[in-house]
């Protein structure tokens, strides 16, 4: 288990994909912020504005990010890298547990 | 939208009913806490500890609290509060995003 401080979280929740994507926002006090989300099974495309750092506390995917042929697996304790303005795939194997870090110049 | 402001978020998400219901642990600076979570649609049975006040920021759910006789609903920006030690019954309708503050003496 870790956790953040002094931080602010947003109460209401981001809700896609009719709930089986949701994710809350925590902000640091440089103004930096990640989410914390959860990944029902089923297949999803998401699209970065920001780069992103995906990092997996539960659970298992297989990822497709963008420029790759093969899909990869990602479980608990894995991480990957997104670049901005991208598009990249994801199966959700098992119901995951995530935090999302956008890397902001 | 509201926000809480200088706490302390754990990363790790509680995983509950195969991931259809989940929570995350926010600690504020006196100790207190409460969890932020999203329930998928879904009949559930839960038990308190502590008091809990369940306030909903989306969502439909029909709970049946201790003592009760009649289902009763609950949307956004609805609220409940279900004694310690007791048990109580959700019957969530759509996704629903929802805030538990857990009352302790």
């Amino acid at each position: 288990m870790s956790e953040f401080n002094n931080v602010t979280v947003v109460r209401e929740a981001n809700i896609y994909f009719d709930g089986k994507v949701t994710s809350r926002k925590v902000v640091f006090e440089d103004g930096s912020y990640k989410t914390l989300g959860i990944m029902m099974p089923g297949d999803y495309e998401f699209g970065t504005e920001a780069a992103e750092i995906m990092e997996f506390m539960a659970g298992e995917v297989e990822v497709l990010l963008p420029g790759e042929i093969e899909w990869k697996t990602i479980k608990a304790g894995d991480s990957f890298e997104v670049p901005a303005n991208s598009k990249f795939g994801i199966k959700v194997k098992e119901v995951s547990d995530y935090c999302c870090t956008y890397i902001t110049e």
